[in-house]
Order: structure tokens, then C-alpha cells, then sequence
């Protein structure tokens, strides 16, 4: 990893394109490095905390997101007049946009992120993964375009082995896929498929991929310099996930041996210098039962859930995403957890009503506190939670030094953490941390379809 | 240090003896072992967070110490009506009461502190010293008694090195006091110090110890357990003083090298083991200039500032407390920092005005978060802090990788931190965080005697 300079002297002022709890994060470690920022918001956030603890803001717009939060031009437009040298795009929004990295280098304001080439070829799922195949990176084995026949796939099959799983090209919505776990069962499967797909798609083409069984979903932080060197910073499970959202992450994950993340480890910073990639990136994985693991995406940005890296590491990760978008080198060394973390995604839902948004006010607030408990949050007593975003109000971060401790540690926290006027997803988080399974660890991203949300405090 | 298991099994419920952050800190830690906790607290203290989040609640009176947090048949009534079997004292009230000590023992129920000797030997300043002098551990040299003659205090001050001090046997607040630094100036001092105590105290007898010059507060954290072995977790610089009370802490100590740790580390151990001191403990130092180092006095309970060194050795001391308590061993090993942490202390006093105190209603409350940023505190938005009890309402505790990046993280946590409707020492903290001389490490216990508080923001 980098050196630990503080007060880094390239960037004088760092604009950040974002809000909420993210551009508080940026805001956060650009004052302890003794860098200016520079806040913009819209009109529905002009009482976030974002803008009171930024050195100065710039309102760019109304509520809707391409008006003000997407719209390149007014963001750009803040910075040149508030002389920033540099924007830090946070996660969502434009922080995977290949075009706003671009327009950045073309206005001579570092992008804090990825290059639009970098940003471009892993935005695209099929791109993304010939390369990272293409560097050697495990990926999902599967048929390379459609399949003519069912001697040619029961030939894939056995190839590749079972469990395998048939999809509509033209598909979605599940509807033309099958899952086919030996080759009797083959005929009848693609037969099924086929007639499915063409009556739901009036496409009837199949194509082929191995089915990864009881899959935990597990990412690989990397950090990537200038010179074309990347480290790993181990892994973070996310397969707590509903509906492809996650709502609980940890490090280390329970799943994995020290082998295997040494190996997931080697195969991201593969992946990475194949790329030459530069900057905080995270590489997913799908794992499946035996261990197995295969690439899925690549994020090109700071994740939501790094603060766990973080916190068992010992590294600001957004001091890093600076310090290499200014130049500086990596050690090129790798880092493994020394402790445990968990991140809760405090959201403004009703897990006990399918999870519905519940914005408003927020009429009383208490925060937790205490060893190993870290929030991360722009909300306040008083504050309204506008409409026009996503739900999440605060991550609660616990560390400790065994899963067992940061678990007991987490409900604790969590019983302690008062939201008046809204519902939160608080007491689904507390309900997870007294389920056995979980406690012990067995748990695929097919967890929550089994959960039963009537233990849920309402 | 002890072993990592939770849910320890030999305590089902502890009463905590005491109010405030520390009431909750405990309970916290109590949650985590799957212990029941039992608040007691006073009428004035009724909408308290520590008797909210103790899984049961008795008032043992009315607002004055003495007919509450002081009374020791109440508290012990309290402890048996709720089937309580221990009983934790927390810091300040009961915590070094040798009686409460006794009358635990004698009622069956374990006080998570020292025994009633060790307390009374403790707590006694002459007894502590002649004690810790037996054991080997270094203590300011002076007479043995009163001084009877020039010549014999000048023979003294030779043999201990100049500079002494000639202090009033009947003296305080500074009177009857004299600094000598070499012989010619000592019939002078001595002459003038006879004739003030005896203007003064009606006594004009003299004593004579060794000058302490640039005396740094350095305190040795140790456990020791039921065996009679101890180990140490190293030093807490408390130099930051005002009137003798501790403002801000950290460790480890800008100050002391490494050498010098291991030495005192090892004085402490060799004290706390030549008494067979059992539970947490704090062996108090002053280190002079040259960087000498002389016993002050043990602590025989929990400190204000546990927490730092919490951050820097991942021990929770809380939970090694009650692990001793119940007759679990220590390891024997020691501890040493592997990050760097501080503690500042928010008072609800008023800096620009001579740390008045200031309490009331807290109309607005916002704690500060993000990484490496703990806060201890009872308090909440709308709490009233009664005038009955001393004036500390929260405890803002920052971690980083290196003194520098603590002191710019505390800045940003300070100043991100609201307490509305009273004063508080955020703006002193904040003017110290500023200073040049505080940045560089260089301050004694005297430093804050020419502090410049016109730079407090008021």
C-alpha cells in the first residue's frame, strides 16, 4: 500500500459528485488529509449534512438525478468555478459513467476513478469477461453462443460437468431457463426451454453455462497504481443479498480457507494488471459449494460496504482512491484481515412489509456507540429523507475479534440505535443476527428467499 | 491476557453501581457476554441511557450521592432484590471504597474490583508508596519525615541531586513550598519556607523530596489475576491537565521510548505482583525531563480512559475485568500499542470562562462518525444534564495509524461534533488540537498553565 503521508499536496480542492453518506465519507478523509471540498447538491438535499460540512457547496439543480446528480455539465460547471482540481465520484450515479471520466481529463479535473477505458470495458458484461478470461481469471464456463443441438450440448455438459443450466438468449424473468443435473434428464430440459422461450420470446435459441450450486456472492478489494501494480485487500462476503441488493456484508467470510483466499487473491490482481487497472476497484466472485469461484463483474469505484476492509486492515480506502489518482505507488504488498467486521445497510424500509421505502422525518435519532462500532450516516434528528433517492440512511460497522464477538456486538448496537418517525430495516438486521444459520455461518445469496420475515419485529 | 470466549457462564446478572457513560460502557460489554445487567440510579438521573438499556432498573434515592450512588445498604438491597451476582463499581463513587469492597464479600455477592486490603493499602498515599518503594518500584526520593536542620536537608539534597523541594509538613495550596537548585541558594529557600508555614499553618516543620522537573502524568495500565500474575498494556500519557484533572489522553506516549516502556511496564508489573493486585488496575508515574520515572499512585479500578488503550490493543478491559472476576487466568503476556489513540473528554463546562460548569437541556445533538472514531457518552437530544454530578458527558475516542492522522481525525470528529444549549470543551479541544507545541509532542503536566485560552472559540 501507499505511504501514509497525511496532508497530500497535489489536490488543493476535491469536488464530490455525490450525496449522502458517501460524499460525507469523502468530505471526512479529504479533512483529515488537509484537502479542501467542495459539496454540490440539489435542491431536495440542501439540508444534508454533506453540504454543512463541506468547505463550500454549489447547488446544481432540482431533485430528479439527471437534473442534477447525472448532469455532467452542471457538476463540471461547479467545479470550474469553485477551482477544483479533482472529483471524487462515489459509488452510483456517474461514478461508472465512461463518459464523465472522459469529459474530466478533457477539462484537466482527475477523475478520481477509473479511466474511461477502464470504466468502458468492464461496464459491458460480455467484454468484461472475455478479458478477464482472457487473463487467465476463473469465469463461468459456458457455450460461446447459442447451441445448435442437444448432442452438442449434452457434449458441453459432460465437458464442463454437471449441474449445468439452459437459458433463453432473447430470456429474462427466469422464464426459458433450466437447471439439467445429468445427461438423462438433458432432452426433456432443452425440449421445455426451448418451447418456453419461443412462446415467451418468439426466439426459441438456448444457449448453455454451468450451474454454480449454493452460490455465496464474494468480492476482492484491489487497489491498482500508475505503474501497473496491484494488491488485494482479501474479500468481502455479500451474499446476505434480497433481490440482488445486499443488506448485510462481512470480512473474513466464513466460507472461506486460507487457501482459497489466496488463490481468489491471486486471480484479482491477475485480472487487474491485465487491465492495468487504476485506483479502488472490487472484483466479484460467485463461489459455489465446493469452493469453486468464478468472475462475475468488476466495479470500478469505492463499494458501499469497503468501510469492513477498512476497519480489519487498518487502511482509508479513499485516502488510497487520492493518493494513487495523484500519483503515488503502491507497495504491491497484500493484506489480510487481523480482525472481523460487519456492515449492517441501515435503510429507510419496512422489512416487515417487502421492504417498501419510508421516507420522511426522522424525529428522533440515536446512534450507537461504544468499542468496535463505527456509523456511517448523514442523517440527523430532524432531518427529512427525500423521496428521490435510494433508501439507505446509515451503515452500521462493527468490528471485533472473532465473528462470534462482532455478531453479539452488532445486535447490541443495533438495539441500541433509535430512528423515530420512520421505518427502518433495524429490526430485520436484529432478527438475522439471532438466526442460527446465520450465526453459524450457512448461508448462499439464496438465504433471504427461505427467511422467514415474521420473526421481524414490526 | 485472558481467554477470547463469550457468554461467560459464571456471572448470570451484575449490578452496576454507578451512573453515566460508565454505567452504559459496562452494561455494553455485559450485552456482549450474554450477562444481564441491573442500573440503579438516582431520581435525578431517572431518564438516563443507563437505566433505559439495563435489562432492569432500581432507584436508590434522591439526587445527592450520599442517599444513592454513595449508599452502600441500598445498593446492596438493590443487588438482592434483583438476584444480582456481582456487583461492578465503575470509576469515582464506590470504586475504591474498601467498606463496599468488604460488605460485597460478606453478602455473597463478587465485587468486580479489588479486595478491601488492597484498596485500603492503596489508598493510602504513604502506605502505597513505602509499599510499591519494598517492591522495587521507583518512587520520588525524599526524607524520612521532617527535616531537623540546613545541614541535614543539604546532605539530602546531595545525595537525591539538585533540584528538591522543601515542602510544609502542615502545608496546601502551595504554601510553605520552595524549589531549591543548588546549595548556595538552600539557607535562603529553607529560612523563607520556615517563616511562611508558620505565618501560615501555625507549624513550620519541613520536608524535603526531589523536584520533579517537566513532569509528564504517565500511567501503566495493568491486569493482574487470582494467581498473583500481572502483565501490563502499556502507558497512557495523561499530561494534558488542568487543576489535576485529566482533559485529554493518549497512547502511546509522544514521550517515552521503547526501552523506557518495557521498563516501566515492568516496575508496574513488579508492583502490582509484590501485592498480588487482582482485577484492572493503573499504576500512575511522573517522568521527568531526563526521563526518570517515579511511582505516583495506583488506581485499584477501572480508568476514565480505558478506551484508548482498548483501541490500541483490541482488548475490551471491561470484559477482562469480569473475566477475573470469575477466576479466569491471564496469559502473561504484555501488550504493546499497535495503532494510536487519544481521548478527549467533553465536559459540559465552559472554556473561555473558566471551565465553569455548564449544565442543562441539550436541545441538539450530533455525534460525530466514519472511521477510527469511537464516542462514549449517556447522553441524548433533549437530555438535561443534572447539576449533581460531575460535568463529563461524553468521551470522544480517536484510533489512527499514527499520531499526526489521530490529531487531524480528532479535529474533524470535534468539529463535527453539535452539542447545542450548553457549553461544552469541544472549543478547547479543538484550539489544542491546533497548537503547534501539542502537535510536536512537547508538553508537561504544567502546559495547559500557559495555554493561551484566548484561542478557545467561545
Amino acid at each position: 500500500m501507499s505511504l501514509k503521508s497525511n496532508h497530500y499536496a497535489v489536490f488543493k480542492k476535491i469536488l464530490i459528485a455525490n450525496r449522502g453518506e458517501i460524499a460525507l465519507r469523502v468530505i471526512r478523509t479529504c479533512k483529515e488529509m488537509g484537502i479542501k471540498t467542495v459539496a454540490v447538491y440539489s435542491t431536495a438535499d440542501k439540508d444534508s449534512l454533506h453540504v454543512r460540512f463541506a468547505d463550500e457547496a454549489v447547488c446544481i439543480g432540482p431533485a430528479p438525478s439527471k437534473e442534477s446528480y447525472l448532469n455532467i455539465p452542471r457538476i463540471i460547471a461547479a467545479a470550474e468555478i469553485t477551482n477544483a482540481d479533482a472529483i471524487h465520484p462515489g459509488y452510483g450515479f456517474l461514478s461508472e459513467n465512461a463518459e464523465f471520466s472522459r469529459i474530466c481529463d478533457e477539462y484537466g479535473i482527475k477523475f478520481i476513478g477509473a479511466s474511461p477505458e477502464m470504466i468502458a470495458k468492464m461496464g459491458d458484461k460480455a467484454t468484461a469477461k472475455a478479458t478477464m478470461k482472457a487473463a487467465g481469471v476463473p469465469t463461468i464456463p459456458g457455450s460461446e453462443g447459442l447451441i445448435e443441438s442437444i448432442e452438442e450440448g449434452m457434449k458441453l455438459a459432460n465437458e464442463m460437468g454437471y449441474p449445468v443450466i439452459l437459458k433463453a438468449t432473447a430470456g429474462g424473468g427466469g422464464k426459458g431457463m433450466r437447471i439439467v443435473k445429468e445427461d438423462k434428464d438433458f432432452k426433456k430440459a432443452w425440449d421445455d426451454a426451448k418451447m418456453e422461450s419461443g412462446a415467451a420470446f418468439g426466439n426459441d435459441g438456448l444457449y448453455l453455462e454451468k450451474f454454480v450450486e449454493e452460490p455465496r456472492h464474494i468480492e476482492i478489494q484491489i487497489v491498482g497504481d500508475s505503474n501497473g501494480k496491484a494488491c488485494h485487500l482479501s474479500e468481502r462476503d455479500c451474499s446476505i443479498q434480497r433481490r440482488h441488493q445486499k443488506l448485510v456484508e462481512e470480512t473474513p467470510s466464513p466460507f472461506i480457507t486460507d487457501e482459497l483466499r489466496e488463490a481468489m487473491g491471486k486471480a484479482a490482481i491477475k485480472g487487474a494488471e491485465a487491465i492495468g487497472y487504476e485506483g479502488a476497484g472490487t472484483i466479484e466472485f460467485l463461489v459455489d459449494k465446493d469452493r469453486n469461484f468464478y468472475f462475475m463483474e468488476m466495479n470500478t469505484r469505492i463499494q458501499v460496504e469497503h468501510p469492513i476492509t477498512e476497519e480489519v486492515t487498518d487502511f482509508d480506502l479513499i485516502k488510497e482512491q487520492i493518493k494513487v489518482a495523484a500519483g503515488e505507488k503502491i507497495s504491491g504488498r497484500n493484506y489480510f484481515p487481523k480482525l472481523f467486521a460487519m456492515e449492517c445497510r441501515i435503510n429507510a424500509e419496512d422489512p416487515a412489509n417487502g421492504f417498501r421505502p419510508s421516507p420522511g422525518r426522522i424525529n428522533n435519532l440515536h446512534i450507537p456507540g461504544g468499542r468496535g462500532v463505527r456509523v456511517d450516516s448523514h442523517v440527523y434528528a430532524g432531518y427529512v429523507i427525500p423521496p428521490n433517492y435510494d433508501s439507505m440512511i446509515a451503515k452500521l460497522i462493527v468490528s471485533g475479534q472473532s465473528r462470534e464477538e462482532v455478531i453479539v456486538r452488532m445486535k447490541r448496537a443495533l438495539e441500541e440505535f433509535v430512528i423515530d418517525g420512520i421505518k427502518t430495516t433495524i429490526p430485520f438486521h436484529i432478527a438475522l443476527m439471532e438466526d442460527e444459520q446465520f450465526k453459524a455461518g450457512n448461508f448462499t445469496t439464496k438465504f433471504l428467499e427461505t427467511f422467514d420475515f415474521s420473526l421481524v419485529k414490526k
